[in-house]
């Protein structure tokens, strides 16, 4: 066993990790792949799967532990109280938020076992946030969440899809409380926060709360991610800061955004499929977010287990190992040498992957979209937290705009 | 209860359930989506995964019922022995292709005892076939997994994923000797099988070999897959034939294929993102089927469980239920109406997602392909069966083609 | 000189170079350029410009000359008297369709005469035809423009731009009675005639009825043609009748384009930029006709001098000339050795440009379109010949549809 | 007649009709216009037309002129003396510059007279200053190109096609000493010069340097040259400078391009017709650049007389008349209400037009390209004008780049 191998087999700490140099291989999407499964509900996006089909979670978890993933995130996205009871959803009354974040981490901790993963219970912003009910309503939200973390004894806590960096520091220095390790990820792309707060200030606010890492998840896909990294380390190096950083962009492309991200995308959410990235665009963003200096490395919505290990595989060398997943995969296509077709064989390279410019079989279809464009921020009503589900008058106002 | 799901909520035979007009609603495509979830190899695509991961399959097996399947097809795609021996595969070694098939149905039947679905075990095309070890070897191939078949006595039998009507003639003759019902699809397009017999000769063959049902899977996606059926069926209306019809089509956009379908295609099998189908193809695909007389109406390779349960929504009036998954699914976007942001609970309504032409986010990418044509076809020694894998020579021999 | 050049150096007949064998290349479109210039106008698309701009007529004409036109086609598109006075069409009043016609002959036989070109008048579609006037009515429309024609005693006749055959053999027949050669062509696709002839079918009745030349301009554009024009030679050959082939396609892409052709597309006339060809279509349009067999190669709406000018560049070596306009040109952008930036220097190769995928900047419009299709057909009162312009009631009816 | 139509039937002068808020019409693109009749060579594109052709440059300046075309620009593009014996270019020698630029202006006087426009000659960037040869040499370039428009008395000098703010402060020095009114033009985007000066200081300088009217022409589409007009009018009224603002864009959609604009574009310059522009852009266009606050608003390469048209029908209100043109052509395609076909007749509307989305009908293309970087800057030794031809071995080293 080589030695970087054998220095992974140990289950070390999260912050022990980073200070080695080492990369982490964060995991893919939970809501998006569990809704494709049929366990979560697109619309709440709400985690009670943890508590109804804990097995169907559990499969996924497994399958991105096999695909390399070095960080079982507890599938606690979006499960504050105040989400679970908005606009109609019963998932908290039915289970209650503690339950659904405890079963969670139960979930997270049991398949780490099985690998050597740290496991990470995170908190996401608030309706009350966006509603405007202030910093303590907000901190209160992400303190019940926290205390589950703890009682479970994650390895480390993250504050992750925050559209604001306000909140997001309001997540940090709630965490921060607990004394275990905080990462920090905002849902902005190179415009900045929805605040109009730049990127690179917003990486500053995040390490100056107190972030142990800092860097981007969702909203953007690999290319805007990284290019939005970039601006955050220019800041924080010229402010002297060092936090770890971090990358999990979206499974999609998503070249045509705007500050909102693939929200705002009128293939939101039933029709990104032409956007899904290749398993080598996978391998084109481990390399280039390693040469940029992120060693969190990961995924958010619509990167599924194989888009995972694509990032183990590209990083195999750096990492010491191949993930236990490419057992059943060939590097660079390699298994294709297996296949019947003479001409399918011919594809068993890594220049004709790479090069490749894949078709949609979509000739009637545009390449990019406009992306809706409300301009509706915090505060306003539309966004407003309220448990009642959305009427059909209300609906048919929406259709009008 | 209405009684059209009460008179599903029995379990009756697969002929009996097609001789009262009751639609059957296939499962999705097995070897893509567990490539994906890392547990079977693009290249072999052979199924030991069924031995070697069994709950992974067995996870699979249970979303496809959830998503509305009213059959559980074993998985034994490729589960002949000589396939499992085929350029390097050392599954028959390893396994046996009788321990391999005779797990899937295991599989299979316990997930379908969960609900009230029906089990199928299935051929597909052999190396021996592709070899030209003639009609007695190659029946050998379909007796051997048919014996594994009736040993655990599944509701009818599958000869699947035929490119020459010659070798599936073969297939349904054996599988007949078993006195199960016989389904028969060919993966050919509107142009017609590899040996050049047409669309409409292929189905009249089947049936007058004694298939219970005709008809069509993989190779195509849904609109080509409908338009080569309807080529099927005035054909055999001509012959007065009337055999069930069924159709599984691909995941995938394939308005460019020629003869050969997506294995042509220069994105198979890695690059296909860009066109995967959306949920509101397969509404299309399953109401155009519908409305052409096909009764079992299915999904092959890149369906994935939320595409079937857009096929079960689609024909939920017509079957008096919706599926279990649409517990986590708001018929036509309706769940977006508990969406935080105005702007997507705006897209809660059919006529938004009917009319969406989804963008690739890919500008610099075509939207059409020109598939290989080696013209390599049945008997060419480059597609013959051999147990040693591809040499690096064989290769860079491929490479220069 | 050559014995190929000195034989095209002295004026020869338009059978007689047929006859030899010898390329003789078409004109490009007049009406498509004129109304670029500002000299025609779209709807109408009517050639009282003849009288009006004759200088702008005749420049086109020279340029069409200089490009390697061996054809000067006195541009009498649609100058029937009964499309003069259409839909308030004021032009047969104001200058007689006579002198429209005449003055068009006078100006193709000056530029003729300038090289070593033939002249043609052509007759087209009428009004009277779609309104169902019969075929004596139909018949002396022809007559009148061709009485101009024998008395500017041009080299051939051409009938041209028909979409129903029994017209284009009405037309034929009559321009039979003037003892010129008679060429005739179609504006069909693959798909037949608007009256379900095929086109194999539409050819043989074309040469039966005494065409010396047969074959297809307009509506659709290279690709498209030249598939048609292979139905058009088999059909011929079948029944052993050997008249001279021609094809005079768009200049513009139209693979999404049903029967009824270009007109069809949402893009007909003031969005089909993005559809122009360049000049590198073009010389594969005029290798591709040439080795099918077609000997008179032109081209038709779309088609510009440069268009014309790639024809005659492609089929150099055949005809032992370039083309007077080639002074201003090199092969295969071999002019680019002497552009001042070295990359655009690095272009002057034929493969460079063989090979380009050009990108139309468009990132939001799709690739293909879907045609319009009303099923208007000859006879509806749609298509009824009217001398009033078109009230804006009667627009408003049509835009609900 | 309007009073504003009464005030430009008078001939006024160009600064008096700028200081009266009036919009100055330019006129198209003569170089790319000519390649395509037969009269410029692509590669060199020099204007040496003017005395081998003058009818034919006469013919296009009359399109323009009834196009609407207040401006008639001499045809003297790339007519100093050292481009037009660079790199084996024969014209120099034969027809000299001085000989050239005079014809031009005789043509351009010849037809503004024809209407009632004014006449300017230019001066561009010289292989002088690429090659390095200093101030004095490049502006004796222009000194004898100037003479010449003296001696014609054209009513204002344009200094236009700069890709270096330097050589164009060099140029308006120059034309200032002759009294005449001059406007300067660059050919750069949002990124700036080549040097890397911002857009908005190279307006400042070319302001500040006596330029009347500042902007810029060429190698970027409508959109980018708008986007970057804003940026330099940001920057010239932060300055408190105020000349007028001009603005002659390509007739090409430009969204890859980078700072070198469409020469580095794989399509340049024989494989640009899917970039084309519609009128309908152009009618944007117009309206944007009004609005903006351009009242000298033009067009370059690739823009034709319906283009030009397109912006004076556009303006129609704001100018008091429409173009001569429009007589053959009904205003928002209101034409076609005399075609034959009534779904044509139902495009007869502005919103029809406004909101179509125009379809490549090249599926099998990309929709953005990337454009070739070769960063070779102004004195490389590959940008030295020479009057050499380039060789077969010269090109053959750039071909391996």
């Amino acid at each position: 066993m080589s030695e970087a191998k054998k220095a992974r087999t140990e289950k070390r700490g999260f912050l022990e990790r980073l200070a080695a140099g080492e990369v982490i291989i964060g995991d893919g999407g939970y809501v998006f792949a569990l809704e494709k499964r049929g366990y979560v509900k697109a619309g709440p996006w709400t985690p009670e799967a943890t508590v109804e089909y804990p097995e169907a979670v559990r499969q996924l978890a497994r399958e991105f532990l096999r695909a390399g993933s070095d960080v079982m995130q507890a599938f606690t996205f979006y499960g504050s109280d105040d989400k679970l009871e908005n606009r109609g959803n019963v998932s908290q009354k039915k289970h209650t938020g503690s339950a659904v974040n405890d079963e969670a981490c139960k979930i997270a901790q049991e398949v780490a076992n099985e690998g050597n993963a740290l496991v990470t219970g995170g908190v996401s912003q608030t309706p009350n946030y966006l509603s405007g009910s202030g910093k303590e309503a907000v901190q209160e939200q992400f303190r019940k969440q926290a205390e589950v973390f703890i009682k479970n004894d994650v390895d480390f806590l993250l504050a992750e899809y925050f559209e604001h960096v306000e909140e997001a520091v309001w997540a940090v220095e709630e965490l921060k409380k607990t004394n275990k390790p905080v990462a920090a990820s905002l849902c902005i792309g190179p415009e900045g926060d929805l605040h109009g707060v730049s990127a690179g200030d917003c990486a500053v606010k995040l390490a100056k709360a107190g972030a142990d890492v800092v860097g981007l998840n969702c909203h953007f896909g690999p290319d805007e991610t990284l290019q939005t990294i970039r601006l955050m380390k220019a800041a924080l190096d010229k402010e002297g800061l060092k936090p770890y950083l971090m990358t999990q962009p979206l499974g999609f492309k998503t070249p045509d955004c705007n500050k909102q991200g693939f929200i705002d995308l009128p293939e939101f959410p039933f029709g990104l499929e032409p956007r899904i990235v290749t398993r080598w665009d996978c391998h084109k963003y481990a390399r280039e977010a390693y040469e940029i200096g992120v060693r969190y490395i990961g995924a958010c919505c619509g990167m599924e287990p194989y888009h995972v290990r694509a990032i183990a595989e590209e990083l195999s060398e750096e990492r010491g190992c191949l993930p236990p997943g490419s057992e059943k995969h060939g590097l660079w296509g390699d298994g294709l040498r297996q296949h019947t077709k003479p001409w399918v064989r011919a594809r068993a390279r890594r220049d004709y992957w790479e090069n490749l410019k894949p078709a949609s079989g979509r000739p009637d279809c545009p390449q990019v979209s406009k992306p809706d464009s409300w301009g509706v921020t915090q505060g306003d009503k539309d966004l407003l937290q309220k448990t009642e589900e959305t009427t059909d008058a209300e609906l048919k106002d929406l259709f009008k705009k």
